[in-house]
């Protein structure tokens, strides 16, 4: 495991994010789940940090975070994991335990109690500083095609950890 | 001038965006004004390249935002204009324009109508997306301590065009 300045390898990471995609993990209330995500921030403020994920609101993850204080992206640096990330980009964890129905592993954080995904090589680890809800009414119109009644909420994670294993 | 994906010289923008700093342009109804910013992130959403900045409310940068659908983020790569940052983190562009009093130099944007600053090597030319007000009363508690009455507003700019100028 080699630790990294939150910004020593943004770029891969959003390539990776954008390409194919990355696993965002939370748990609250003693249940966890993992999603796949394909947009993301990386970025500066308050002094620290941050990574900001976006989640529909319909999404179980949604109803997770706004009991968490924490989540995990974990990032693919190449496409290896692209069964996974579809298996979890289509299933809900409403219905199962994307963990025992698949072939995920998980393994613990170091600075939060989220589990970070293995086979992953980058890993952002991070605490909850704020939840932003996008509201239609406020957002440009050329993103309007993204939402039928739904919408996303901003999680702006302050980066505890980053680090990449090999 | 070299033409740049937006992700090209992320790393290099947040460094640079925090050590030294970095220019947030903008204008509306015939005003411009340009102010220092050190806190930003850069990444992707609505299958578009984002760069997000933050403005306090009481910041006449905020007023000019409130009416435009513009900004552009110059950042200079060296240190070499930390004396224009330093007045136009010090001086508002309510008692003053900024660019007669100062030695600041504009040149006009690629694809916006707000100008860059003359001397930064890195532009990123933004479209507004939407604006994301920060409420102390959902903001981590380790973030208080950068507001006394203020706060901030995120601007979610869609990346339109990122350059290079030697």
């Amino acid at each position: 495991m080699t630790n990294l300045s939150y910004d020593a390898k943004m770029r891969e990471a959003m390539q990776a994010l954008t390409q194919w995609g990355a696993f965002l993990t939370t748990s609250a209330d003693g249940a966890q789940n993992t999603m796949a995500i394909g947009w993301g921030s990386i970025g500066f403020a308050w002094g620290k940090p941050l990574f900001t994920v976006l989640v529909r609101n319909t999404r179980y993850t949604h109803e997770l975070l706004e009991k968490a204080t924490e989540f995990v992206v974990s990032i693919p640096l190449t496409d290896h994991m692209q069964k996974e990330l579809d298996y979890c980009g289509t299933q809900s964890g409403r219905d199962k335990d994307k963990f025992r129905t698949s072939n995920l592993k998980t393994a613990p954080g170091q600075k939060v109690s989220v589990p970070i995904i293995a086979g992953c090589q980058l890993h952002y680890e991070c605490r909850i500083l704020t939840s932003l809800p996008i509201s239609l009414d406020e957002l440009h119109e050329s993103c309007h095609q993204w939402y039928a009644d739904d919408y996303h909420i901003l999680y702006v994670g302050e980066i505890l950890a980053c680090y990449e294993i090999a």
